[in-house]
């Protein structure tokens, strides 16, 4: 098969609005791989910050426009900004089904919702780190209205940046996130609850799997509740299936739990034709987009080692 | 207050039964610290890696003998060796009413349990490192019929690898564990067989919450299963308060798990006379002992700082 090279339109801008740890994170990893980035943060220190790694600060933004604040922010964090009326906005944000809702509905096939799998428990301007996104998958929403040639180049900053592209709707990027991270904080917290009440003697004998299964609820309580309270009825349906999980006698439990995490999978490279079904089937099949050509993404799904 | 220096009698031997990833550690850590080590495996490849290490490989165990073997061997672990009557034994395992049922009941006053509070996902002697209990606490049981004496040897042992040493009862030692990592371990089971179940997509957007919430699961199963049907009671016990925390309103648990694992602890230090009750408040304040001396022994207790 033929590789087609992408034809040489010049990438369009990108604009960052919120430049704390993902944002600020974006802006200097495009700087890095040679992409101008525009951004703004309400905040004079971030946008301060920012200007010391290159970034352009304003509040006229064109190109593609990354919303990189807050969930409750997220609806309203245009209103003081310029947006060039044909540019293609993008976020951010770690539950999709609201953010669709907020701004999908305003902006139609000109959204694109994200979500890169990746971030710490840190927060703000202060733990940028240009390579937090090298080898992250990137969830990228392709909704039935999506315009895919916006999609795509959302899809080209996020593999600029060295992370792999994941196809999703917004329902099926919350059903997963649900089960493999907004649980997780939801046990941490209550396995964190529970040692405090344990006493001073447990906490003194806590070690790593206490330290490693409490390690996410380090993160900041407002933006832990605002991503559990905005996936809710997936989370409480996640957590359903966990606790009937730990019903379970526990040699079983034990013994799956340790299949699930242990099992050795390959990798089959895959190329896919620019058609939303099949880029949503490379997704479902747990793959992902690592390289844009110009009739096709190429991509890799899992296989049997 | 003078420190009167401890009297010269010279270290007892210490025999290591087991010489895996707990075992072969504290040999190598001890013949690091100038300490000479026997010990045993019933692996030939395991003692082939401790006699490299400058281990005497013996079926001959005097002084202090320590059981690095796992939960299910504990009770016959000795019954092919040759030890001296008038040794101390005490052992490494996760649990410890079960261990101090099989050995308490035959050994009395000289069998001293203990709990180092490290270790990692890895075992078997490839997974040695002499470094793997500094900076540990070492729960160390002082029951009401413990010699002290014996007591305080075993816990040089553990001060000279560089662990602290809690005091504590097996009941109050498995209590604990049961809320700090055998909860932690069925949770993370619960966590990626959830996972598993919820499909490849899921898989695929893992990233480091659901990476740290299952990362013990990862340990042997056989290990795994044994330590939390070893503790039944107590973890199930645990592992209803967990489930009561998750019942609650997530913004109160999200806000109460983050205050426990970033609440912020000075220490002041403190002398505790040789004493049962005294050394057994100390570790109920959540401190540990740092420093055997003559007539006490020097820890920490926790402080606000």
């Amino acid at each position: 098969m033929t590789a087609f090279p992408v034809p040489t339109m010049p990438a369009p801008p990108v604009g960052v609005v919120g430049l704390g740890q993902l944002g600020g994170s974006l802006a200097a990893a495009l700087l890095a791989a040679g992409r101008p980035v525009a951004g703004w943060d309400v905040d004079p220190a971030a946008r301060d910050a920012a200007t010391a790694r290159g970034v352009q600060i304003t509040t006229e933004l064109s190109g593609i426009v990354v919303l990189a604040v807050p969930l409750p922010a997220m609806a309203t964090a245009l209103d003081e900004l310029t947006v060039d009326p044909a540019a293609t906005v993008t976020d951010l944000g770690s539950v999709k089904r609201p953010v669709l809702h907020a701004l999908g509905d305003a902006l139609g096939g000109r959204f694109v919702g994200g979500h890169p799998m990746c971030g710490t428990e840190r927060s703000g301007h202060d733990a940028v780190d240009p390579g937090l996104f090298s080898g992250a998958r990137w969830a990228l929403c392709l909704e039935p209205d999506t315009e895919l040639p916006r999609w795509l180049r959302v899809a080209e900053v996020a593999l600029d940046v060295g992370a792999e592209v994941v196809p999703v709707t917004a329902a099926e990027h919350d059903d997963a996130v649900a089960a493999i991270s907004h649980v997780p904080h939801l046990l941490a917290a209550a396995l964190a609850a529970t040692a405090g009440q344990a006493g001073p003697l447990a906490l003194a004998l806590s070690a790593g799997s206490f330290r490693d299964g409490t390690r996410v609820i380090r993160s900041d309580p407002a933006f832990v509740t605002a991503m559990v309270e905005g996936n809710a009825g997936a989370t409480a349906g996640a957590l359903a299936r966990v606790q009937e999980q730990l019903a379970r006698p526990w040699p079983d439990l034990v013994a799956d739990g340790h299949a699930v995490v242990t099992r050795q999978e390959g990798r089959r490279t895959v190329r896919v034709p620019l058609d939303r079904a099949a880029l949503l089937a490379l997704g479902r099949a747990g793959g992902a987009v690592t390289r844009r050509l110009a009739a096709f993404v190429e991509g890799w799904v899992p296989a049997q080692s």
